[in-house]
C-alpha cells in the first residue's frame, strides 16, 4: 500500500518496531482496513535502524524505514502506539503532547513521576492507557463484576487459569484481575478471602472465599474460567486466548478510536464502549 | 414452625400446591428463612383438598390445610405464588388486586385479554411476572447482551444446549431467549441469522449468523453455553442447571422482594437488581 | 411385582436396607428389569425391622419385610449386596459362602483378617469387591492408563476435581485413584510427582509432575477432568456424576453379572468387561 | 548442526520440502533430538530447487540444498517422509523399496493401483501409512472404542466438533472417524444411526443414535468432544489441536520408530504402541 493511499487512513507509528510486540503491532496495523503504518521507531544503536519495517515484521516491504528518533517522524502520524519501557514512554508522551499526536500506551510499571507525566500529557492529547488490550479480557472483567453483584456470596466463586509450562509464577496477572473484580463487586478485600489450592483436612468451604487454581502445561497461551457455583445452578465465564496477536489487534482498535476522542485519559473499557451502556 | 412464629415472616400462598412445581415451591418457602407457607390452594375437586400441604410435599406436617378457594385464605398471606394455567391465574390476579396481595407469576401462555388483566392488576398491586425465575439464566441473558454489544459481529456466536433424552422439541426455550438477547444487542432479526446444525458442503461460515446446537442425552436438566469466537480469542458464557429446585427458590426470592415494592409490574431482572447497576 | 413373577428374575438381598445407600439399592434393584428385591436386612434393634422395604425406600409397597437376620432369608436370594461396615460384612461373607450365595461388596476399610475372610469366601462363591461401582469412573481409570502410556511424559498431566462445599477433605479419593492410574502407567511413584496448587514464584513446570486441583462449591456431586497437555494438542478425559443413584445402579449391574460367574473374586472392571478386550 | 554430527542421528528426507507441510516437517525434524534433515526434494521446475531447505523453512541455514530428484539423495537417508500427491508417492515408494529406505506416508487418496504398489513396497521395506499423525487423535479413537464397548447403548453419544469459519464442509473428517469408532464398537452401521442437528418437534431421543454437531467460528484449529451421557453420569473425551505443527511432529516420531521395525506396513496406532497393550 503506498503512502498516497494512506492519506484517507489513520497513520500510525510504532515504538519498538523491531521487538516481538512491535512486529505484531505492525502486522495488526496492516491487517486493519482503517490503519496504515507510517512510522517505525527503534532505540538508538539498534542494528535494525534503516531496515524496512515490513520486512522486519516478515509481512513484506512497506516502504517505511525504521528510524531512531520519534521527533523525525512525529508529523507523519495521527497516533503513536507504545508498548516499551517506562523511561522511553515518558519521553514519548512529552513529544506527542507537544505535537498533538494521540497515543495508545501498553507500557507497564510506571513510577509516580511517570504517572504525573501521563496525567499532564492527557490534558493536551487523547491517550488510551491499559494493562491489557484484549477485547475478551476487558469484557470478561465487566461480566464478572455483574455476576458477582447478582449472586452476592450466595454463589461460591472458583477461578481456574491455565498457562504454558514455561510460566514461572502463579496465578496469572489476569486471574488476579478477575478475582479483584469479583471481590470488589462483593465489597471484599481479596487478600482476606483468596485461597490457593486445597489439600488434606480442609474442613468445609468457608462462605465468601475465592479459590484460584493454576494449571500449567504444554504451550497454552492463556485460558481463564470463573465459576459462580450456587446451590442449584452454575454460571461460568471463560476466556481463551488463542493467539497473542489478539492483544496487538486490540491496541490497533484502540488507535482507531482514540483519534476521534477529545483530550483526556481513557482505558480499554472506554474504547470498547463497556462503560457507556452499563 | 408454628403460625405464631410466622408473624415476623413473609406469609406466602401457593396455587397448585399439589402439583410438581407447587410441591417444590412449598419446600423452597420453608427453606427460605424469610418466608413461611400460610396458604395452599388446589383446584376444586382435587383429592388433596383437606390434606396437609407439608405432608403432600413430603417435608413433614406444616399445619396448613390445602383448600380449594383462594378467597378463603387471601387475608392470611402477603404474597401469592402462581405457576398454574392462564385461566386460573386470570381469576387469581383479580382476587389479589382486590385484596391488596402481591403476586409472583410463573404461568406462561397468556392471551391478550389475560395480558390486560395483568396490566390492570399491576396498577393496584405489585406483581413479578417472568418466564424463568433462575438467577443464573436471568444473569446470563444480561451478560450475553453485553458481550454481544462489545464484540459486535467481529465474533462468531454459537450456542450449545444440552437436555435430557425425553425432551421432544429443540432447541430449548432458554436457548432461544439467549439467541434473541444476542440478536437484539446486535440489531439483528434472529429468524434471519439463525442456523441449526451443519452437514455437507456448507461453504464458509456467513458472518453475523448465530448457530444453535441441541445435545440430547441421559437425564441432563439443562446446560447452555454461548461462545463468542473472535479471531484470536474466545469468550464463553455457560449456565448449568443442577436442580429444578433452583427455579422454585428463585420464585421465593422474588416473593421476598415484591412485598417491599410499590405497585407495578416487574420482571426477574428487576428482582435481581440487574437493571439497577447496568 | 409379585414374588411369583420374580421367579424368572435374579433375586437380590440388601444389607442395611434402611440406610441411605440401602434405599437407593432397593430402588435400583426394582428399576433393573433383570432383578427383584427378595430380602432386606437391617441390624438387630433397628426400628425399621418389620416394615416393608419398598415403603421405607419410598418406592411403594414391595411385600418384602425388613428382617434382622441374614440367615433367615439367605435361601430366598441369588445374590447379596452389602455396602455396610467391615465387621458386619465379615459375618455376611461367611453366611453367603456356606449357602452358596454370590455377593457384591461395596464395604470399605477391611483389616487384614477381613481381607482373609474375603479371600477364603471367594474360593467358595463368586464375589465382586470394588471401591467404586460407577461404570464411568471405572472406565475412566482404564482410559487414563491408556492415555498415560501413549503420551508418556511428553504430555503434562493436570487433574481438576470439583465437589460440593460441605466436603471436608481434598483432593477426592477418586482424584487420587486417577492420579495413581497415570503414575502407575508411567512407572512413577505418585508421592514423588504430585503437586497441589501453585502460588508465587513457582519456576517453570517440572516435567513428569502431576498437578491436582480441588474446586469446592455449591452442591456439585463430583466432577473430575484429567488433562494431558502436549505441545500442540490436549486430550481431556472428564467424568461427571450427576446422581448418586449411578453407584447403586452399578452395584445392581454387578449383581446380574456375578450370578453367572465361576467361583472367585472380581472387581468392577471385570464386570464391565474392561479387562477382556484391553 | 553439521552433517558430521548427523551421523549418529536418524537421517530424514522430506518430499515437497517447499510446501506448507514440508516446511513444518523440516522444522519438526530439527526440533526432534533424534533426527536431522539430510535430503529435501521438490518437484522438477520448482523455483526453490537449489535453495537451502532450512532457509526456506525460515529456521536458519541447514546446508541441505533442495533437489528435484529423489534418486540423487536416496542413499543419504534412513527414512523418507512423504506428504504429497498419490502419483508422486507411487514413484517414491518404488525408489525407497529398491534402496531399502523406510517410509512415513501421509499422502491421501490412493487409487487401487497405488494401494498395490504400497502393499508390494511393504514387503521390502518398513512403511507407516496413516491418515492422521497426531498422537492425541489416534489415542482418542482407541479411547472412544473402549468407552463405547463399556457403555453399550446405555449411554447416549453426542459429538461436538469446532473448526474455523473458513471450513467449507461439515462435520470434520476426524468427527466422522470418531463416530465410526463408536458405531463399530457397538456393532452399528453409522449411516443408520447418525443425526445432524435438531430443530422443531423432534420427539424424544431415539436410543442408539449418534448426534454430531459442527461449531464454526474464528480461527479454531480443531476441537472434538465426544460425550457418553448415561442416566446418572457423563464421560467426555476431548481432543484440542492447538498447533498444526503437532501433525508434523507425529510424522517425525513415526520416522524414528519405523527405522527400527521389520519390513511391513504399519499405522500410527502401531507407532504409538496403542495396539500392544490393548
Amino acid at each position: 500500500m503506498s503512502q498516497q493511499e494512506n492519506k484517507k487512513m489513520i497513520n500510525v507509528g510504532v515504538i519498538g518496531a523491531g521487538g516481538r510486540m512491535g512486529r505484531m503491532l505492525i502486522e495488526a496495523i496492516q491487517d486493519n482496513p482503517q490503519t496504515a503504518l507510517n512510522a517505525a521507531i527503534e532505540r538508538q544503536g539498534s542494528s535494525l535502524v534503516g531496515a524496512d519495517a515490513g520486512e522486519v515484521a516478515a509481512i513484506g516491504r512497506l516502504e517505511v524505514q525504521i528510524v531512531d528518533d520519534l521527533k523525525a517522524v512525529i508529523n507523519d502520524i495521527d497516533v503513536l502506539i507504545d508498548f516499551s519501557l517506562p523511561a522511553a514512554t515518558e519521553q514519548n508522551m512529552q513529544v506527542c503532547a507537544k505535537h498533538n499526536v494521540a497515543m495508545v500506551i501498553g507500557t507497564t510499571g510506571f513510577n509516580e513521576q511517570q504517572e504525573q507525566v501521563l496525567a499532564k500529557a492527557s490534558e493536551q492529547v487523547a491517550i488510551v492507557y491499559a494493562g491489557n488490550y484484549s477485547t475478551g479480557v476487558n469484557l470478561s472483567l465487566k461480566l464478572l463484576g455483574m455476576a458477582a453483584k447478582a449472586f452476592g456470596t450466595d454463589a461460591d466463586v472458583e477461578i481456574i487459569e491455565a498457562h504454558h509450562k514455561h510460566k514461572i509464577d502463579a496465578p496469572s496477572g489476569t486471574a488476579y484481575m478477575m478475582a479483584e473484580a469479583v471481590a470488589e463487586a462483593r465489597g471484599q478485600n481479596l487478600k482476606e478471602v483468596v485461597v490457593y489450592g486445597r489439600e488434606g483436612q480442609t474442613g468445609a468451604r468457608e462462605a465468601g472465599t475465592i479459590g484460584i487454581h493454576a494449571i500449567r502445561g504444554g504451550e497454552i497461551i492463556g485460558d481463564h474460567t470463573v465459576m459462580f457455583i450456587a446451590d442449584g445452578e452454575v454460571v461460568e465465564i471463560t476466556h481463551r486466548a488463542r493467539a497473542r496477536m489478539t492483544f496487538a489487534a486490540g491496541a490497533v482498535r484502540a488507535a482507531t478510536w482514540i483519534v476521534q476522542q477529545p483530550v483526556g485519559q481513557y482505558n480499554m473499557q472506554d474504547v470498547l464502549g463497556l462503560n457507556d451502556y452499563i
